[in-house]
C-alpha cells in the first residue's frame, strides 16, 4: 500500500485556505463614513443600524431590497457563523446533505402550501412550467425519506443542510435581519413515535442555546413559546431582545421562559411556571423549532415498518436557524457609535495590524514598513488570522477610524513611536486601554 | 490580554466536525443493485452511467429533470471537490465572495440577456415583479465592481464565489452532467490594460489544469479553443474525453490542444502548430475560461482612473467550474462494472471497514465485532475518515458487492478467518489483489 496520502495532506490544506490574512490595500471592499449617531436614530431608521453598520464597513452590498451580496470580510463572518452551526448539527448525530432549491409544483398542490403560502416565490421554466423557489424544505425532504426509511430499524435519523432560501418578504427593510434570499440551516428529524420526537426536541433547545452562546448572542436569547400548530401545543422561538426587532415577546420575570404576543393574549399567566408578571421587549427571531408530527409524513405516505410489523406514519420535526439573520442580530447586540464590535468566535479576522508611517520614504518609515511585514508573517506562522493595513495613503486617523467600524478583536499597532521602545501597541476592540508589549514578546500573546 | 482563544479552537474543532466517521447502519442512503453491464449499454442510455452509479449507489436523488439533492455520500464528496477548487483560486489571489441567486430584472435588460438568453428562469415576485434567476454573475459582479474598483491602484483585483445557478436546459438528462440547478465556482477578474488580463489568463491555464489532475481527471482534459467573441480569438474550454459527453472535440494529434466542432469547421488547420492531423473525440465540458473584455464594464460604466489621470473602462475575465459536472465526469472516467472507483482526493471516506460477522450472538462474533469497532475507534484517532458496515443483517457478498458500487479507495474486512491470522484483509478498490495486514501494523499503514 502507497505511503502518500494526498486526501489527508488535501484536509491540512483545508485550514489554511480559507481566508487567513490579507493585505488591507488589496482587500476588495470600500468603506463609508459612518452616517448614523445612535443617540440621534429614531423609529424606523433606528431597526437598520448592523445593515448600516454592515454596509458601511464593507461587509455586505445590497443588490436590491432584501438581497445582499457577502463580501470577503462578510464571507469570512458567514463561513465562521456556518462551521458553529454545522458542528453542533454534526455533534447532535445531524448528517448533511444539500437539497435543491427548484421544486415541482406538484410537492406543494399536495401539501395545500402552493397557493396559501404568501411568501413562495414562483418560477417559469419552458413548457409552461411552473416551479417553487424553496422557502422552506418539508415538500422535498419528506418524499426524500420516503426512499431511505423502512423500518423501524431506519429511525430515528436527522438530516440537515445549509443551504439558500427565498421568501418575498414585503417588510425586507432591516438589513440581513429580514431579507428575500438567506442562508438557512435546517435540520429535519424523523421518529418511530411521539416520545422519542419529544426527547430529540429537548436536546435540541439545549443545542441551539449552545450554538447561540458560541455566536455571542446566548444571554440576550430567550426560548419563546409560539403558536404548535395542530400536533403540538407549542413550537417554540428563540428570539433575540433588540430595539431592531420587529417581533414583541413577553419575559416571564420568575422563569425567564418568554411567550410571544399571541400566546401572550391567549394565555396571561406564565405557561412554564404560572405566573404572571412579564416584562415586554422588542426582539428578533433568530431560530425556529416545531413538532411537525405526521403533518408532512401523511401527504407524502412516508411510513415505517413498526417492530411489531404494523405500518405507521413516521413523526417529524423541524430546526432552522437563519445565517444571516444570526449576523445581524450579532452586530444589533454588540457595536458601539464607532463601529462594529465582533465576538472572536466569529471575526472576519483575529487580530487587525495597523502600521502607521511617519512620511513616505524616510528611514524610519521603512522600519515601521519591515516590522509590521515580519510581525504579519509571524502571526501567519502561528495560525493567526491577520488583516493588515498596509496602506501608505492614509492616515493613522482614518486607520484608526476604520479599524473601529471593521471591528476586530484585537488591533497591533507599529508605529515610529512604538519602535523607539521596541514595542507594539495593543488594544482590544471592546476596551478602551492600550498596552505596549514588546516585540519578542509577542509570539507569546496568543498562546 | 486573554489567554484563552475560542476562536482558534473553533478551527482546530472544524477539522473534525465534517463527517469524517460514520456507521453504515446509521447512514441516511440506500443502494439499488446496478442494473446496468457497461458492455450492454448503447447510445442514449450508455450516456448516463454516472448517473446510474451515483443514484444506485446512493450519492444523489433526483427531484425532476435535471434537479438533484446530494445525500450524505454525495455531499462528502461535493465539499472535497469544493476545497479542491477554493484553495486553487485562493492560490491564484481570488478573494470568496457570495452573491445572490435572485438578480434585478433592470440589469439584464442592460446588457441585452433579458430576452435573448433562452435558458434564463424568470421569476414572479410580489407587485408584479420580476427577476432573473441567476445562470451567471456578469450582472450582479461588474456594479458590484463599480462600488469598489475606482483607481489604477485597486486593479488587478479578482473574486469568485462558490455558488448554486440556474438555467432551463432542455436537454438535462445525464445526471450531473447536465442540470438545470448546479452548484459552480465563477471566478470574475478585473485589469487595467489587454496585457495585464492576458498574463493572468495563461497562469488561470495551469491553475485549471491543477484542479482537474487533483480531481484525478487531468490526465483526460484537454484545453479546447471555441469562439471567442468580440473581445478575442477564442475563449477555452476545459473538455474530458468520455464516451458520456455530448460534445465533439478535434484532438491535434501533434500538439493536444483540442478545438471544438465550431472552430474544427472554420479552421482546418490546429490554430496552436497548424498540423492537419485530428482525432475527434465525445467530451463533456468541465470548464470555461473567457476574456470579456469591456462587454459587461461598458453597460455598467465600470471605469477606472489611471496613473496618467485619465478614465478607462475596466477589462475582465470570467473562469467557470461546475462542481456537480466534475463529479460526474470523475465517475465516468472512473468505474468498473461493479460500481464507483474514487479518487482518493475526493473519496466520501478513505476506509471501507467491514465486518464479517459468522452466526449472530457467536463468541466469535462478539470478538468480529469488537475487533472492527476497536479498528474503528483507531482510524478515527488518526485521522482517517471511515465508513464502518457494522450491519448484522447483511452477508458478506451483499457488503463486498455494496462496498464495490460505493466505490471507498481502501476496504479493510474483519472476520473470523482473517482474526485467525490476526489480521484483516485489506483491498485496494482499483487493485484485484488483497493482502493480509496484522491487526498491530495496521496503524502505520496509513503513516
Amino acid at each position: 500500500m502507497d505511503k502518500a496520502f494526498p486526501r489527508l495532506r488535501a484536509r491540512d490544506d483545508l485550514f489554511t485556505s480559507f481566508i487567513n490574512h490579507m493585505l488591507q490595500s488589496k482587500l476588495f471592499y470600500k468603506t463609508n463614513k459612518p452616517s448614523f449617531a445612535s443617540e440621534l436614530r429614531t423609529g424606523e431608521e433606528k431597526s437598520a443600524i448592523s445593515n448600516e453598520l454592515l454596509v458601511n464597513a464593507g461587509f455586505i452590498d445590497q443588490l436590491m431590497a432584501g438581497v445582499y451580496s457577502f463580501l470577503p470580510l462578510g464571507f469570512s463572518v458567514l463561513k465562521n457563523v456556518e462551521n458553529i452551526i454545522r458542528k453542533n448539527m454534526i455533534d447532535a448525530g445531524g448528517q448533511e446533505i444539500l437539497m435543491p432549491v427548484l421544486q415541482p409544483k406538484e410537492n406543494w398542490i399536495k401539501t395545500g402550501r402552493w397557493n396559501n403560502l404568501d411568501v413562495l416565490f414562483k418560477v417559469n421554466g419552458s413548457g409552461d412550467k411552473e416551479y417553487a423557489l424553496g422557502p422552506t424544505h418539508e415538500e422535498v425532504v419528506s418524499p426524500l425519506a420516503k426512499k431511505n426509511v423502512f423500518s423501524y430499524r431506519d429511525l430515528p435519523i436527522s438530516v440537515f443542510q445549509i443551504q439558500t432560501k427565498f421568501r418575498d418578504e414585503l417588510r425586507a427593510k432591516s438589513g440581513l435581519l429580514r431579507t428575500r434570499e438567506f442562508l438557512m440551516k435546517d435540520l429535519y428529524s424523523f421518529h418511530a413515535n411521539q416520545e422519542d420526537l419529544d426527547k430529540y426536541y429537548e436536546k435540541m433547545i439545549k443545542v441551539y442555546f449552545n450554538i447561540f452562546k458560541e455566536l455571542g448572542i446566548g444571554k440576550q436569547t430567550y426560548l419563546t413559546l409560539a403558536s404548535g400548530g395542530t400536533f403540538s401545543k407549542y413550537s417554540h422561538e428563540f428570539q433575540m431582545v433588540t430595539d431592531a426587532g420587529e417581533d414583541i415577546i413577553y419575559i416571564c420575570n420568575k422563569c425567564k421562559t418568554a411567550v410571544n404576543k399571541e400566546i401572550k393574549n391567549e394565555t396571561p399567566a406564565c405557561p412554564n411556571c404560572s405566573s404572571d408578571s412579564f416584562v415586554e421587549k422588542k426582539a428578533v427571531e433568530v431560530g425556529n423549532i416545531f413538532k411537525l408530527g405526521t403533518k408532512y409524513s401523511l401527504p407524502f405516505d412516508l411510513k415505517f415498518k413498526d417492530s411489531d410489523g404494523s405500518e405507521k406514519p413516521v413523526i417529524m420535526g423541524c430546526y432552522g436557524i437563519g445565517l444571516g439573520r444570526s449576523i445581524g442580530a450579532v452586530v444589533e447586540a454588540s457595536h458601539d457609535e464607532k463601529g462594529i464590535i465582533w465576538p472572536k468566535e466569529i471575526a472576519p479576522f483575529l487580530v487587525h495590524l495597523i502600521e502607521i508611517n511617519p512620511s513616505t520614504g524616510s528611514g524610519q518609515a521603512k522600519k515601521v514598513k519591515a516590522t509590521a511585514e515580519k510581525i504579519y508573517q509571524d502571526l501567519q506562522k502561528q495560525g493567526i488570522q491577520v488583516l493588515y493595513d498596509d496602506r501608505e495613503d492614509k492616515s493613522a486617523g482614518e486607520k484608526f477610524a476604520e479599524a473601529d467600524l471593521i471591528g476586530i478583536p484585537y488591533r497591533i499597532v507599529v508605529s515610529e513611536k512604538t519602535l523607539a521602545k521596541n514595542s507594539v501597541e495593543v488594544k482590544e476592540r471592546n476596551k478602551k486601554s492600550t498596552k505596549l508589549v514588546k516585540i519578542k514578546q509577542l509570539s507569546k500573546l496568543f498562546k
